[in-house]
């Protein structure tokens, strides 16, 4: 991360000896200091307009859109210069769950052979970083500049994402669609809703009337 | 080495204790068993028809022609294919040295930020087996098309945006949420339910959610 100059580490519920231990590499010291923990993915990511999660790909249905790493760079870089986006990557052993894929609105993946798909942590982030900064030049040459989007379209951010998550859960449940099997609906119900792109405007305009929906149910 | 598909690994003249203890991660035990050792840099390159250093570059007077990652890729992938190419990496501590570097035609440098120009060996490594490997141009020769698109998220037709749009306004009449002035609301909603960019699978999900809740709105 320090190598590409990227400053911002939150760490969902690491396991804390280690993490406080973690000796930073030589002239990475300030970025691990001012590392964040966070106990859920849902905080971690609650401030950022795109959430993208790293997967091997191998083993799992996957139920979001995938993109390579060359063909993910280009949108991330342009995403960067409007707004707070988050790279999610899983522990080593076991990658990301279901439910904290479930946070993001695509995946990526680094293109590796297919007989060794799954790669180390600190490798895949490096190569991710570099995908992101080695292109840089490239724009600015090209003056590209991100288009300033109008605040009125700028994306919904995470937290409001998961509150419209929460209340759309909320009325399922008191309608009574969601039956027995509610937790496994969950990650599907936010996994949908990340599909939705919404824009920060339209997310208010959602939260009104799922609260009116559920109000309206409560009070019959 | 393992997860994008190189396969000779030469240490040159390598603490042995360590070396002969690597464990490898799973998946690159054939890499590591077959890895050859070689006493001075000049055994270990001998039969290869390009060497390429790498240098974080700092500090030092180069004595050979310096290109960055992505320049140097396309060089060294059309040499791969007629001939063995070497690339060589000095220890994390020290780099290479010039009597290293004197065995190179030239030297490649991963572009890392100015205050933190050194990288941690396996990333380095990794950062430029990626490069070398997911070209664009060769991905896009190999016709490995962008995921294949499963008919699942084929868009949803207009037919059905309408049906949403429908019963939407029918749960937000039954809730109370549109007012006196439902008509001027109606347009608006219907944009909105345009620019969610349904894909027809989901469709299907938002209008069963839509009818439970009525049903429910209605029953009281």
């Amino acid at each position: 991360m320090s190598n590409f100059g990227f400053a911002k580490l939150r760490a969902v519920n690491p396991y804390e000896a280690s993490f406080h231990e973690a000796r930073s590499a030589v002239g990475a010291a300030p970025l691990l200091k001012e590392a964040e923990t966070f106990p859920t993915v849902a905080e971690a990511v609650a401030d950022c307009e795109l959430v993208v999660g790293t997967t091997a790909a191998r083993n799992r249905e996957l139920h979001q859109p995938l993109k390579t790493l060359s063909e993910a760079a280009p949108i991330l870089r342009k995403r960067l210069g409007s707004g707070r986006v988050a790279l999610l990557f899983g522990s080593e052993k076991r990658g990301l769950s279901n439910a904290d894929l479930s946070h993001c609105h695509w995946l990526l993946r680094i293109p590796t052979r297919e007989g060794h798909a799954s790669m180390n942590l600190g490798q895949a982030v490096a190569v991710c970083l570099y995908e992101l900064t080695s292109g840089r030049a490239i724009e600015r040459a090209r003056g590209t500049s991100p288009a300033r989007e109008s605040a009125k379209l700028s994306p919904a951010r995470a937290a409001e994402l998961e509150r419209i998550t929460s209340l759309l859960l909320e009325a399922l449940q008191a309608s009574g669609y969601l039956g027995k099997r509610a937790e496994v609906k969950e990650d599907k119900i936010r996994r949908m809703v990340r599909r939705l792109d919404l824009s920060a405007a339209d997310a208010e305009v959602w939260l009104g009337m799922l609260r009116q929906i559920i109000w309206k149910l409560g009070s019959r």
